[in-house]
């Protein structure tokens, strides 16, 4: 379709002459790409988005060089998106609209990011990271693999706001937030524990803990949630879902098996 | 004015030859109308839009055919909104800047969309529904008539995240939410109920009610609910305000009775 | 960079003949400049802006002239964002991605307004406010000087949704407000306070006073909160934090003297 032809770079993009376009790559109307943005093969992104977004430095200093930023094959990037320079983000990665990426993050493969979600830069993103839309991740954030963290949940930093101290969140492999979270500087969450809907989270959460309520409080463990509907449990989620994981079709301990992926750490 | 002059469509749009446009159809700077798109007479659409954006499918399968979206006659939208291909909306529709609308969404006429929202598909809003800035609608949920939501206000849909079972909200006709209220899946809020800021909803609210707190409790009926300044009731809300509703400067009853609209259902 | 090149207006920028620019403005690839905007020496404008976007009224009767909107010098205007015609946004305003600043407003010099921000009209910000991403500041709100209010949250104005009533909420001077909270209408915060994260905000908050929960209670008293790292006093926060504000590198009595500055009204 015009606007957003698969495998084209449209007429109307601004693509600077330092960027290195892998194969196939999709480029949609007005979409900026600055300086040293590397993009791997078959990467789709949409119209209006800006690549490689010059961080503040640009607007204060001459001799400014932008940083590199790589976006890793086979990844979406949908419209009006904006990804700082100075960051890396893994295969397959894909994003909603409007997102905004800053710099010095690392994201791992295989992840989403939703419309409208917020990741401020110096943050660590692990594999198959889901953030459904509007979430907000403060500096210095650092989530674990398969950590699901749903819409309007904010990750914050900062002890005695404002200060010049941040302390980022840490959140463990396969944790899932619920919708409209706040988690409190230097909080950690443990793998697989489960945050209630509007929880305030205060202070860290055991592993596999299911904590709700402002401030949080543990009501129970993961292995105690049952279905409303049958009576079955239904945590921890990876024996349950598979939808887009890297175990589906084959079941999560089968794959833990194959892959030699270690959880918990 | 240049950029989004009334009853042009700008040299920048890019508008797919399958489109159709009513007459008097207004198109701003850059915005993308994709294939199947129907526009009703007299639209106005600003800059930078991405009308009948492709769905998930199109980046996965060749021989993709955009769903058609239909957008009624004298509908506005507002710059950098993002409408998905396959959705229906009612004529008089009105949005602010960067709503997002996704496929499978029915929408009545005269319902006005805020700055920021994000309306996730498969979704039902009936005629005068209010949306304030960035309220979350998830998939599956149902909204009546004449229903106002606030901003930063989430409806959601899963139970047991992440999961394959969505539970969508249903909203009931003349029901307000105020907000940054939560409402869990499967939830149903009564006509005419009244949800107080911050509200988390786990249970159904009866119609006419009034719940605040989280979790919600109900505190009194509606009828109770009295001005501070004045004394007087102020709800049911339709007795009360009738800006850009039908009833305008007649009063609820007699527009009710001439029009054999049916309360409550 | 090609896209943002200080100095330079994009060659697919729409700038009406009415709008005046000062020596030394920027503006990036596709951003629109309406009818009577006046834009200071120096700013720079991101790409995809509409800056004096037309209000309502335009859409409905012919003979409509954009109100007048000035951008003070030196300000720094991030991508997609949008700013309505008339309002007046004082010196070295700075703001993030997307966003919205509606009609009416008056917004001082040295202002930072994050990223989705979403600022209604009819508002009032003093110099040196700091609201962070994704603050939502409804209709009348009236913010005082050296404000800093963190991300979600939403200031309220209508004491009986929907209705004609708007009251709005007032800052004073220094105060803070965490994550998450809401303050509901008409509300008075006074000087220095601090509002913890996911407060619900009900009545006035005195000078000083540290207020937490839903709804919001007083806890203490500012000087009462000490790091929990070094066991020293945090607040008043001017007298422990200094970037960007006028008082950098002399600290704030110093300034305050300089100046002649006089805290709390």
């Amino acid at each position: 379709m015009e606007g957003l032809t698969i495998g084209r770079i449209h007429s109307t993009a601004i693509v600077s002459k330092s960027a290195t376009l892998g194969a196939g790559v999709t480029i949609g109307a007005g979409t900026i790409v600055y300086d040293n943005v590397r993009i791997g093969e078959g990467v789709v992104i949409g119209p209006y988005c800006t690549i490689g977004e010059p961080i503040a430095t640009y607007y204060r200093h001459d001799g400014y060089r932008n940083p590199d930023l790589v976006i890793g094959p086979g990844s979406l990037i949908r419209s009006h998106t904006v990804i700082y320079a100075g960051s890396t983000i893994g295969a397959h990665f894909e994003c909603g609209h409007r997102a905004t990426i800053r710099e010095n993050t690392r994201i791992g493969s295989h992840c989403r990011v939703g419309t409208l979600c917020d990741i401020q830069g110096d943050c660590h993103l692990g594999d198959y990271v889901r953030l459904h839309s509007n979430v907000h991740v403060s500096q210095k954030s650092w989530i674990g693999n398969f950590v699901w963290i749903f819409p309007y949940t904010v990750l914050t930093n900062d002890p005695h706001p404002p200060s010049n101290l941040l302390q980022g969140v840490r959140i463990d492999d396969f944790a899932v937030l619920a919708t409209m979270v706040v988690v409190l500087p230097g909080v950690h969450i443990g793998h697989d524990a489960l945050v209630g809907a509007k929880a305030l989270v205060r202070e860290d959460v055991p592993p596999e803990a299911v904590v709700v309520g402002s401030p949080a409080k543990q009501i129970c463990t993961i292995h105690e949630v049952r279905s409303r509907r049958t009576g079955e449990p239904v945590y921890p989620w990876r024996e349950h879902f598979d939808r887009g994981m890297p175990w589906e079709g084959i079941g999560f301990e089968v794959w833990a098996k194959q892959s030699g992926f270690c959880t918990g750490r």
